[in-house]
């Protein structure tokens, strides 16, 4: 067996993917093993009991939304009866930010990996404030909900089918050049998007007025574009997955009590560990004291190099995430570390146009003892709140040696 | 009197000046002192006799878009009779790109320094390929002018007018952090332009299919945003002329034959030399041997401390004007030297967010032997052909030696 071949050919794949969005449908109609009483949620398989503040809180408000039930007891009782079950996005080639819970009714982003013919989903991008994806189930949460389900989604569904699909690859590629990182910063490639997807837009809403308070809120939300990427990194993270003998990894994921991994060479094995608590700026009148644990699958940026790893691209983010715009290079320099590659379609201006660290090698990480850099937002802990900063956070070590280790055994080295 | 003062005053004016656009008129209704006969144009005064190629087809194409020509032997003729007079935009609170002619027809951004009251204008943005800026004046060049003013200019008109103002000193800050420099690259801009425009546009248009075109007209010229660019710089300079006794620089501008500037100090005097030859990447098929020389009123953006001064903020337009992203840093640099202040609200995240360069000061430029960078588009030498490249180049020093020895003179030191 040949560690470097495989990982040579894991790489090319995740980089040689093209993944482009071509449509918008309901999660029930689209994502493959989706049923009616099935929820998917962000990061490794978990239970209620298990589950953090912002995973019940965004769990009860996709079961509210979905008039199952009226509150966070009735939702514990439907998840801990079994009567709803929990499954991972990632089993069903679907990845959301924060606790990423996708329930049937959302309408969902449809990804196809032109080279491979994969594809992957996602669900809309909520904004800022209180929303679900951050645990928050308010009335209000669940108004911006059934807007963006009722009015905005058809037409985006319109839209998207009109337009010639569009090249989430190019657009990141692009983005990046414009201070963009791809995770934590996405407003270049929110307004590329908006600005794309715009004369579509207009021919597809019933009215004026409908097609300008899309514009708005997909113009306005500088992260609208974040979730169309994180489908396109797991289409191209899973064109990289299942090659023999290959110590790449292709999934990064938190449910904010677990972190888990996925190696390429090591099938659909999680490797786990409990998350830490990110490092960063808190909103005003939030500490540390009041952050869940580390939540989400927007870790897929990472794993496709960009996020963190592209950090160098996007020196404005540190007013965000703190630190200095030289800790911003740094860290895409000590990437570079544990990456097998350097992505041949996304590169950085600052560092001469050098590509991103691609490809997490875990050989690297445990050898190295250098742990992924993670760009990220931070949830409140308790359930019904919502975002309180955003930061930086490493995800732990034991995990990496765990599925070395599993490595070594699988393939008897 | 006290130069030091002086200065002073004049760049935290030009700081200070906050340019906002509130409006689009015909040219002649809105530019103070445009009448039907008259042309405006970039630079300092010039004849027909002594214009460059490119200036001779944009005064072609705009009298034939006015119905006043129908050659350009039609156009000379005007012009050497005097039937047709020419001057320069900055005569009239104006400045145009590259040939910079604007004719009564035409429509024009208005913009207000909502500090100091005073306004600027400027036209639309044709976009890329053979355009009149360039000097085009082809079938395809009017008819697409025709389009701007009968469809495009009423839609706008009436969007802008239904926004709140677009404040542009905030969107290049925004775009400064998004990879712009405000001159050369202008696509972060042009999109957070189109954006903010956007459901303005989409309420304003009389139909889904107008307001479709509008969008992508916007949304696809990564220029579109730099004519109301030009306009605020215009107004944020304009704010720091006319001090006693300041060597600030408050106009730079080519015509194609003369580089002129004009300084703070020194009232409405032009001090011009003849211009240079950009150097640049040239598109297929062209040298620099078909270049025109330097031309237009873009050189208002580095006038107020973007641009070439804020290449630092553009790592990647070395890829369209040549060089590293090291000479982008360098640039920024330079200009430092020749500077009399450092930005309070445009800065550069590459540079910790350290303000651009800002306020050209004569006495610095002729006693360090350093004259100011500029990034400029590259026009074909002669008349009806179009952009051929894009580059660097420097004004004279003669000039500012001259203007020196003016200020020294007025001021009897």
């Amino acid at each position: 067996m040949d560690i470097e071949k495989a990982n040579a050919q894991a790489t090319e794949q995740m980089m040689e993917a093209r993944p482009v969005l071509v449509g918008l449908g309901k999660a029930r109609d689209v994502i493959p093993g989706m049923r009616e009483n099935l929820l998917l949620h962000a990061g490794p398989p978990i239970t209620w009991a298990r589950a953090s503040g912002p995973m019940q809180g965004a769990i009860t408000g996709a079961l509210i939304f979905e008039g199952k039930a009226k509150d966070e007891a009735e939702a514990q009782a439907l998840v801990e009866s079994g009567e709803i079950e929990l499954e991972p996005c990632h089993h069903h080639g679907a990845a959301g930010p924060m606790a990423g819970v996708i329930c049937p009714s959302m309408s969902v982003y449809i990804i196809e990996n032109k080279t491979h013919g994969n594809k992957s989903y996602s669900n809309l991008n909520e904004g800022y404030g209180k929303v679900l994806r951050y645990g928050a189930y308010s009335e209000e949460v669940l108004e911006k909900l059934r807007w963006m389900e009722e009015v905005m989604a058809p037409v985006l569904a319109d839209a998207i089918a009109a337009s010639e699909g569009i090249d989430i690859r190019a657009l990141l590629a692009e983005a990046l050049h414009m201070g963009d990182e791809g995770h934590n910063r996405n407003k270049a490639g929110s307004i590329l998007y908006t600005t794309k997807l715009a004369p579509f837009i207009v021919r597809a809403a019933k009215s004026a007025d409908v097609a300008a308070d899309i514009l708005r809120a997909l113009g306005e939300n500088a992260l609208s574009v974040l979730n169309p990427v994180m489908a396109a990194c797991k289409a191209m993270a899973d064109a990289a997955h299942g090659i023999e003998g290959s110590t790449i990894v292709t999934v990064m994921a938190r449910n904010g009590t677990d972190f888990g991994i996925r190696v390429s060479g090591l099938g659909d094995r999680w490797f786990t560990a409990p998350v830490a608590v990110p490092k960063g700026l808190y909103f005003p009148g939030f500490t540390a004291e009041d952050s869940s644990g580390d939540i989400g699958d927007s870790t897929i940026t990472e794993t496709a190099g960009i996020g963190g790893f592209a950090m160098a691209s996007a020196p404005a983010i540190v007013t965000f995430v703190s630190g200095t715009p030289k800790d911003a290079i740094n860290a895409t320099m000590e990437m570079y570390e544990i990456c097998y590659a350097e992505h041949k379609y996304f590169n950085m201006p600052p560092l001469d146009f050098r590509g991103t660290p691609t490809g997490i090698d875990i050989r690297k990480v445990v050898e190295k003892g250098i742990t992924p850099r993670v760009n990220t937002g931070i949830a409140h802990k308790d359930a019904g709140v919502g975002q309180v900063g955003a930061g930086l956070v490493r995800p732990p070590m034991a995990m990496f040696e765990e599925a070395l280790m599993a490595f070594a055994e699988e393939y008897g080295i």
